[in-house]
């Protein structure tokens, strides 16, 4: 129907005879000639009727915004005087000959270049309109070069992209599961998969050696954060490697497809022990970018009397640690008090200060609500050991180690970035060395990643000191994000049957809920482990977006609705019984809940 | 962990120390000498462990079935005596020198090679078991480049891969739909899509202009043919291109698909259209590689008395029709019952056959239990319509036009196979020109594809004779399998009501069910179509497996369950009671429902 694209056309085109196809992005009448500015996904082309062409003068004249046109001309060069440097067309134009409505269009719901006066729910509801919007068509097209790079790399190395199932059992993520009602097996349900873990394990013991899958995952969780009910992983596992090959494959990828994507090399990727990362950024995914670190004091502050610092000091689950800001002294007041409410939202209970106005007047010279509780010596140690300069500023977190990382390593960020300490470019690592468990605050164990991760240690000391036992997983983190995450898998039944053990989770249940998994370990099972990307997370970091909803075609609000669809919808009465199950609503009204 | 794969070892390789990992295939033991041989997904190469190596010949005597080995070794060339020209590594042997235990596996369920002695659901509860068949392992990996080549030709031809949700909207193909209860809207449901139709069209109404996606789709179905809940199309949709520029490209993908993972050069896809292919084939998707036809008789039978001749062939909606099946005579009695019995099944109420014995002898030389109803000269202008010979046997049908196609054309493809008369190779054609609508046995009309399928005539046409009104539909067809099936689209909103209203959809329904459609028909929908592929079975098709069960790597059983998983399964009450749901056995115990 059309001979070129209208945003590709350029000066080596000039005296063609084109013919386009596209949407009328703006129209206007000047000096008795219309000039139509005609879009679609390459770009928009100026295009200029004269009354020369009586007919096709008068449909020129009465077409409107995001009317459907196909309109055949002469590629000419713009006149110097109008010349638009700013579009890649352009140097040129399209003197129209003929031009042919292929469809109406009524009064747009916005106008494109407007979306931010209309609120996130009219675009979401015209999502069509939206996705019109060239930065839309650019996220998406972005969103589509990454899968092919990501694909491509993987494929050339040996992996085959075997799809798992959608309807399948309740999986152990731990999240909330979408349910499907089974209409042939009445009073039971599928689950949706929260991610393909253990299918991609069977495929390991299943001799395939390399797996990967651009794969859905669903989670019914509260979507307070940017996260989507349903999300995009790339899905990798492969068998006879060990942590360091996996790393070096997907550090591979990932540095592949920002060099094809985005023709950006990135740099080294450190490795950082969680360890590390909690101590000097309290954050497993720290942002590299920002050059503030979190250093501990507490054995100065064993020397103190304040309690608030001294608790925390004294306590083996406690940590007093302090941020400094360079030139930090500037921030008010009000700005601190901010500061002291943000990190309330991670369970500080307040946030100390100290602002350096004049180190050559010692303790005068600084300025802070909590220097009359602290002995000189051990403020002046503390100083030299934060090596503060005039100017700085820096933020004390005292209580247990979780929040006090939580809580400055998100003053970190924000801080940070207030200031425009935020650095260029990208800053990518490795974190690993995980802990096998966490405390789960009753006396057991929860796993850090899931209970699928192989120990670095042997089964004794995993069995004797869960607590301290570290694991054989490895995230992969870009500018504060997570990227992705994997491990080593455990191949070994003894071992499973014994995490299975440390979690609280005995033989019956375990073989209950993974009895297939158990029974695939028994029969040759091969040392295997992988990892898996957010595929959304990637884009969005890629494209600039700030938001996931900005790169995916048709998301969902934070209330896990469509509100172009209207999905979820109401069901008729047959359907439901047709799946063995009712309203819990309707039963209320006839009184027998 | 390893330098080599096993399968993949050479004449090449000979005198090169390797490190390879796998699986025991086999285990012997000769003349004091043990020979394993070690599988990977690449093939079986045979490893030889003699007592010079103590430590590690003992261990390679305690290796069992399916145990997962480290071995390092040293290509070596097998004598005269022992090459196994069958296997691609049968020119050499490893000699082991170190051996390691990655793994030990109990007795499996099944040994691999005695597969087809245990029943399929054996197989599929222990699937990983199964899939590490070569067989299996090979039917994946060549699903895997099948996608791979699709993907790769669509991303050269400006495809973007664009996914659309999975949680979303009941869809209109008509099928029973896979339910989701929401937990945050209560009452109401999240249906899992039965095809991306929709969501492709507001992609081409957003102006990306060209989509693809190999997408996951359900049908809550009844499974009696080979069919699953979910499965995969390779779904494809762009703008501002007709049927034949539609058909070019998704031609060139197929014949670049075959070229690139078969290197088979599929022959000319020639056009039949949808009446032709009815009255020659009495299918939709006929096998040209069947040389049998149907063939009317309808004049001749209206000259006969025999009633169940002569009602169809005088009814406008009747048809009579003969098939010649060229050596057919040879059929026994038997299998002529067994035939009709078949026939049967799609609703024929029997099966006239009349054998050709001895063609000089007249109708002396016929024999048929219809002879003696029909006059001698109406024989033998059928015998000469038909062109028999001697030894030829020729069946007929005689019903409503739909039974006499249905019967006959699946008669055609048994009597085809069973009579080897099925020729080698890849038959493919286009089926176009369909039907709009067909009539529902109500006095209205349904689709023949779906309601967004463009006509081929005029409003007014169309609205005046809906019955014998043609689609811009056509489908792929190859070996009598329909590859993938597409239409152009609507794109106008008044034609879109327009057949709404032909189907008996009030505007008001309409509105309820696709008011986002309709909406964005207005809007500046562009002239649009596309194609579907279902990829489980061109994958199928390509492999040569007799299921698409075996080219899926999880399927469900017939019962749409997984029997390995134990899919679906019991869920606890307090998760139904968040989802705002009730099991009815439930209420049944007590007595309120």
């Amino acid at each position: 129907m059309r001979s070129h694209n209208c945003g590709l056309l350029r000066s080596a085109d000039i005296d063609e005879t084109v013919t386009l196809c596209g949407w009328v992005d703006r129209r206007r009448d000047h000096g008795g000639v219309i000039f139509l500015d005609l879009r679609d996904r390459d770009g928009i082309v100026q295009v200029v009727f004269d009354p020369d062409t009586e007919e096709h003068f008068a449909t020129a004249d009465r077409v409107r915004s995001e009317y459907v046109l196909k309109v055949t001309g002469r590629v000419r060069a713009r006149s110097e005087a109008t010349v638009n440097p700013s579009m890649p067309t352009g140097e040129i134009e399209v003197l129209g000959k003929e031009i042919e409505v292929l469809n109406t269009a009524a009064t747009p719901p916005f106008q494109l270049d407007e979306h931010t006066s209309v609120g996130e729910e009219v675009r979401l509801r015209y999502r069509y309109m939206d996705l019109r919007r060239p930065e839309m068509q650019q996220r998406l097209r972005l969103r589509s070069e990454v899968t092919d790079a990501v694909r491509r790399f993987l494929h050339g190395e040996g992996f085959l992209d075997i799809e798992t199932p959608i309807l399948t059992r309740a999986t152990p993520e731990g999240a909330r599961d979408y349910l499907v009602p089974s209409r042939t097996h009445p009073g039971q349900f599928f689950a949706l998969p929260q991610s393909p873990q253990l299918f991609k394990q069977l495929l390991m013991v299943s001799g395939f050696d390399r797996y990967y899958q651009i794969a859905k995952c669903f989670r019914d969780e509260d979507l307070r954060a940017d996260r989507q009910p349903e999300f995009t992983q790339i899905d990798i596992e492969t068998s006879f490697m060990d942590e360091a090959g996996i790393m070096e494959i997907t550090e591979r990828m990932v540095r592949g497809l920002f060099k094809a994507v985005l023709d950006v090399d990135l740099p080294d990727f450190p490795h950082m022990t969680w360890a590390e990362a909690m101590e000097r950024f309290g954050s497993d995914k720290p942002d590299l970018r920002i050059p503030l670190e979190l250093v501990s004091v507490d054995d100065l502050m064993q020397q103190v009397d304040f309690k608030v610092f001294r608790g925390p000091a004294d306590d083996p689950l406690g940590r007093v640690a302090a941020l400094k800001v360079p030139g930090g002294a500037s921030i008010s007041r009000k700005e601190i008090d901010d500061y002291t409410r943000y990190v309330g939202n991670y369970g500080a209970r307040g946030l100390a200060w100290i602002k350096v106005n004049d180190l050559a007047a010692g303790v005068e010279g600084l300025q802070s609500p909590i220097l009359k509780f602290m002995p000189e010596d051990v403020v002046a140690s503390m100083m030299e050991r934060l090596g503060v300069a005039n100017g700085d500023i820096v933020f004390f977190g005292a209580d247990r180690a979780g929040i006090v990382n939580e809580a400055l390593g998100a003053l970190r960020i924000k801080v940070g970035s207030d200031q425009g300490l935020v650095g260029d470019g990208w800053a990518p690592l490795w974190v690993v060395d995980f802990p096998m468990f966490e405390d789960d605050g009753d006396g057991g164990w929860t796993p850090l990643h899931h209970p699928f991760t192989a120990p670095a240690c042997d089964l004794a000391t995993l069995r004797e000191h869960p607590g301290e036992a570290l694991s054989r997983a490895y995230d992969m983190v870009l500018n504060g994000t997570e990227l992705g995450g994997g491990s080593v898998r455990i191949h070994n039944l003894e071992t499973q049957e014994a995490v299975f053990d440390i979690l609280g989770i005995d033989p019956e249940e375990a073989r209950e809920k993974f009895g297939f998994l158990l029974d695939a370990l028994k029969y040759g099972a091969p040392p295997h482990g992988g990892l898996a990307f957010g595929l959304d997370r990637i884009v969005m970091l890629m494209s600039g977006a700030a938001s996931i909803r900005d790169v995916i075609a048709f998301p969902k609000t934070q209330t896990a609705a469509c509100v172009m669809t209207e999905a979820p919808g109401t069901v008729g009465a047959a359907q439901l019984r047709e799946l063995h199950i009712r309203l819990r609503e309707q039963e209320k009204k006839t009184g027998d809940s």
